[in-house]
C-alpha cells in the first residue's frame, strides 16, 4: 500500500455526523448486532465477521488492542472485554484523529457516552427533529407548532437532523404546511397513542421551521437498517423540497446516500444549498471505499462534499470511518496526480475542503 | 493476467440456478439469438459477436473447440456445427468444473437436455412456480389452491423459483392472500382463456405456499429479456414481502440483480433470510465481471452470496459463467490480499463460502 | 499516462449530439455558470473550478491558450478574454478533432454560432421537437397536428430531439395519441398563455410523427440542470414506448443517461432500435470517465454505442468531451488487450464502430 498523501494525513477532520459511543462491555452477539445494519446474526448466514467490515475490525482494530493483525474474532472480543469499554473507547477514538464531532443525540440508549469524552476534541450537537417533536407533543396538539418553534428558537445545536427516511420516506411534499394541518396531524398522532410518529406533514413542518431559523438540516438518506424501505430513501425523492427550499440559502446535508451517492452528487451540483457525504458507507465497504468515494466525487463540486462516520455505539466505527475515508481520499487524489489530472496544490486544496473547510463554512463553525 | 488463486481454482462450484442446454445444432442466427437477452440480431446494430460476451466466446471458447483464440465468428460457428451439439456440450460443461447444478426446468424447449448429462455432476431440480400453476389450473378455479398445495407437498425439488418479475413485476403485496382471493384470481385467469397468467395474487400465493413448506424461493430479479420492464424488477420492490416473510426463516434467493446488485447486497445484509448472486451478469459483462462482483460484495455478508450461471441453451454460457466468476472472485480476493485487507486463510474461507458452502447450508444439500 | 491507442487517436469522431458555441467573451461568473449544470455559483460552495471539470479546464485547456498547464483560474479567464471568443473557439474546436457535428439548434441564445464555423467540419442539424411545436402552435389548436406534420415533412434535419425529460419526465404513455387528443392538448396550451408547453400528449405525438417519417429521435435522458427531476429521467421509464415503437425500425438515441447508463445499456441490448451514449457525463466526470464508460459498455452491443459531447456555449466542452472520450475508450480497450479479452483488430473494430460507424449507419450519413 502507498502511504497516505501528507495533505490527507495532516488535514484536520470534522465528523459532521455521528452518534454516541457505548460505554458498556459487549458479548459476541451484542458486538455483531452493532456492527452492520443487520439487527442480529442470522442462523442462515454465518458470523457477521464474514463481511468487509468484520475483516476490517480484525485487520485494523486488533493491533490497537495489542493483538496481531487479523486476530480471530473470538480473541478480539475477549481482549476487548478484558480491557473494558472505557479503555477500548479511548484507544479507538483518539486514534481516529477526528478533531470535531457533530453528534446526533436523537438515539441515545442507556450506557451511551459522548465521543469527545475520550479525546478532548470539540463536540457540537445536532438536534434530532423527531425527538424534539416527541418531546413537545404530549402537552397537546393545539400548542404543538408553537412549542416546536420555541424549542428550535432556544436550541444550542449547530444543525438539525431529520429521519423522515425512516418514518415516511423522502418523497416529501415541497409546500410548507399550514399550522392547521400540523395541529391536525399532531392530533391524529396523539389519538393513535403512539410515542413515535410517522407523519409526512410533521416531518415537513419541522424541516421548514429549522431552515427558517438558519439551522442546516441533515437528512438520513439511503442505506440503513431494516426499518426503512430503501427505495423510498433515494435522495432524488427530495428534489421538489430542495427546489422549494433553495431560496432560503440554508444548507441541507444529504447523509450516507449509498447506493444512491451519484444521485446525491447531482443534487449537490445543481442545488446551491445541498451538501453530501458517504458516511456509514465508508466503513461498511471498508477496503473498497476508494471506488465508492470516486463515484461520489464524479460530479459533485469539491466545495460541497463532507466527511462523516455515522459511527454508532462501537468505538471501532469512528476509527474505521476515519481510516477508510483518509485511505479512499488519498487514493482518489494520488490517482488524479498520477494521471496528471491536477497538481499537488489542487490535491491539498481538495483534501482540506472535504476534510474540514466545507464543514466550517456550512455550519459556521468559527 | 495473474493466475487464479489456488483457493478459487480448487473450490467446488455449486451453480444454484441454471437451465437446460440445447442438444441441437444452431445456425448463426440461432446462436446469436441465444447469446444475449436480445431476442434476435438487429439490422440496425451489427452482429451480437460485437459485445463483451461475443468476444468472450471467440476468446475463451474457441480453444476448447481446437480453434485459435479469437477465431472469427464464422469459423467458430462452422467448427461448432461440424463437431455437433453433443460434443460441444460435453466440452464446455465438463470444462466448467461445476460440481452441482440446480436446474430450473420451467422453460424447457424441444431439444433441451439436463447439463449433468454431459458431466456426471450432481443435479437437483428447482420447481418453477408459474409452471406448477399452469399445470394445475385447467382442472378448475375452485380447487386450484388445494391442487397447487398438493403439487408443492409432493415435489422433490430443492427450491422453488418465481418469475413474478416477468409477469407482474416485483412490487408484491406482502400479505398472504386468502383462498377466496386466489380462487377468484384463478377464475379470472381461466375466463381469459390464456395459458399464461400475469396475476399478482397468484404469484404471491405461490411464494407463500412454497415458503410454508420450507422450500427456498428464488426470484428472478433485474436484467432479463425485453419481456420484462426493468424498473419493475428492482429487488427493493420486494422489501415489504421480505419483511413479512423473514419470520418463516426460509431462504429467499435474489437472482442476477444487475444493475441493482448493490440494492440486493443491502437486502442480504439486513434481512436474515435473503441471499443474492449476480448470475446472468457474470458472463454478460465478461472481462469486466471483476467490477460488478466487487460492487456486489461491498456490503453483503460473505455468508449470503452465491454462485450461479443462469446459463440457458448454449453450453458456452455454463463455461463462461464459471470462468468469469472464478476470475472475478480471484481478482477480488487478490486485490484484498495486496491491500492487506485480509489474510490468505480469510480469502480461502470466502472462496469456499461463496463457491459452495453457502449453497449447501441454504438448500440443505447434505 | 499511456499514449492513446492509435486506433482511437486516428478514428474520425462523429459528435452525434451537441449545441452551438458562444461567440461572445465571458466574465468569471458567466464562464462558471456555463461550466456545469449549476445555474450559478453558490455562495455556500466555492468556485466551480473546484470540480473535476474545472480542474480539467485548467489542466488541458490552459496549454492551448499558451498558458502553463494548471494555470490559476483567474489567469485562464484573463487570457481567454484577451484572445477573444473567436480565437478561443477556433483553438478548442479544431483541437477537438471532431469530423462531423450533429447540432441541436433548439436552444440558441443570442451570440451563439455553429461549431463548424471554426473547423470546416461537416455539420448536420437536429430538429428540436419542442421548438417545432412552439413555432407552429400560435396559428391555432385545430390545425396544430397538420402543421406539425408539414414541418416534419419539410425538415432537412437528420434527426429529431425530444426534451420530454425536461417537460413531463420520461414516463410516456406508449400509445400513439389521436389527433383529437392532440388538438385538445394544444388548445389547453394556448389557453394557458404560456409559450412553453409541458404536456405528455404533445411530447408523445411529436415523437411518433418523427419516427413515422424515418427520422431518428434523440431523447435527453438522465443528468441535466435543476429544471428537471432526475428520478423522472431514468431511461427505463421509456420502456413501454420503446416496446411500442420497435416495429417501426427507426433508431431511438438515449443521450447522456448518467447516472443511469447501465439501465440504458440494457435497453440498447434488448430493443433493436435503441442506441445510447454517455454524452454530457464524459467531460463532467473528466479524469474518471474511464469508469463511467466501462460501466456503460458492460452489456451494450458495440454496434449500439455512440459518441457525443453535448457541448453547449463553451468551446472547451467540445475539446474536453472528445479528449476524455478518447482517453476513456483507449483505456477501456487497452485494459481489454492487457487482459487478453480481445485482440488488436477487435479493438480497432470497436473504436471505429463507436467513433463514427454506428452514427453513419443509424443516421444514414452516407
Amino acid at each position: 500500500m502507498e502511504p497516505l498523501l501528507p495533505c490527507v494525513s495532516s488535514s484536520p477532520l470534522v465528523d459532521h455526523h455521528c452518534h454516541g459511543v457505548l460505554g458498556v462491555d459487549l458479548d459476541r452477539d451484542g458486538f455483531e448486532s452493532n456492527l452492520t445494519e443487520a439487527s442480529s446474526v442470522s442462523p442462515l448466514g454465518t458470523s457477521l465477521f464474514d463481511s468487509s467490515l468484520g475483516l476490517a475490525v480484525r485487520r485494523w482494530c486488533a493491533p490497537l488492542l495489542d493483538l496481531p493483525s487479523l486476530a480471530p474474532a473470538v480473541e478480539y472480543l475477549a481482549r476487548r472485554r478484558s480491557l473494558g469499554a472505557a479503555e477500548v473507547n479511548r484507544a479507538f477514538l483518539s486514534a481516529s484523529g477526528i478533531s470535531t464531532f457533530l453528534v446526533d443525540a436523537g438515539a441515545w440508549p442507556e450506557g451511551f457516552q459522548a465521543p469527545s469524552v475520550f479525546t478532548g476534541s470539540r463536540e457540537l450537537s445536532v438536534l434530532r427533529l423527531e425527538r424534539l417533536a416527541e418531546d413537545v407533543v404530549p402537552d397537546g396538539a393545539s400548542g404543538f407548532p408553537a412549542r416546536a418553534r420555541e424549542a428550535l428558537d432556544s436550541t444550542t445545536a449547530v444543525a438539525a437532523k431529520s429521519i423522515a427516511a425512516y418514518r415516511v420516506g423522502l418523497e416529501l411534499d415541497p409546500a410548507r404546511p399550514s399550522d392547521r394541518e400540523v395541529v391536525s396531524a399532531a392530533d391524529e398522532w396523539l389519538t393513535s397513542g403512539s410515542s413515535r410518529f410517522a407523519d409526512e406533514v410533521i416531518s415537513r413542518f419541522l424541516v421548514w421551521e429549522a431552515l427558517d431559523r438558519g439551522l442546516p438540516v441533515q437528512f438520513h438518506v439511503g442505506y440503513g437498517d431494516a426499518d426503512l424501505s430503501l427505495h423510498k430513501c433515494d435522495p432524488l425523492l427530495l428534489t421538489d423540497l430542495l427546489r422549494a427550499t433553495a431560496p432560503l440559502g440554508v444548507p441541507i446535508m444529504l447523509l450516507h446516500n449509498y447506493p444512491f451517492h451519484r444521485h446525491a452528487g447531482y443534487l449537490a451540483q445543481v442545488f446551491p444549498h445541498v451538501f453530501v457525504d458517504v458516511g456509514l458507507a465508508t466503513h461498511s465497504v471498508a477496503h473498497q471505499a476508494g471506488r465508492v468515494l470516486g463515484e461520489a466525487l464524479e460530479i459533485v463540486p469539491f466545495g460541497k462534499f463532507l466527511f462523516s462516520t455515522d459511527a454508532f455505539a462501537l468505538a471501532e466505527l469512528y476509527y474505521l470511518g476515519a481510516l477508510f475515508f483518509r485511505r479512499a481520499l488519498s487514493d482518489f487524489l494520488s490517482t488524479g496526480l498520477r494521471r496528471h489530472a491536477f497538481g499537488l496544490s489542487d490535491a491539498e486544496r481538495i483534501a482540506h475542503l472535504i476534510g474540514w473547510q466545507n464543514a466550517h463554512r456550512a455550519y459556521r463553525l468559527e
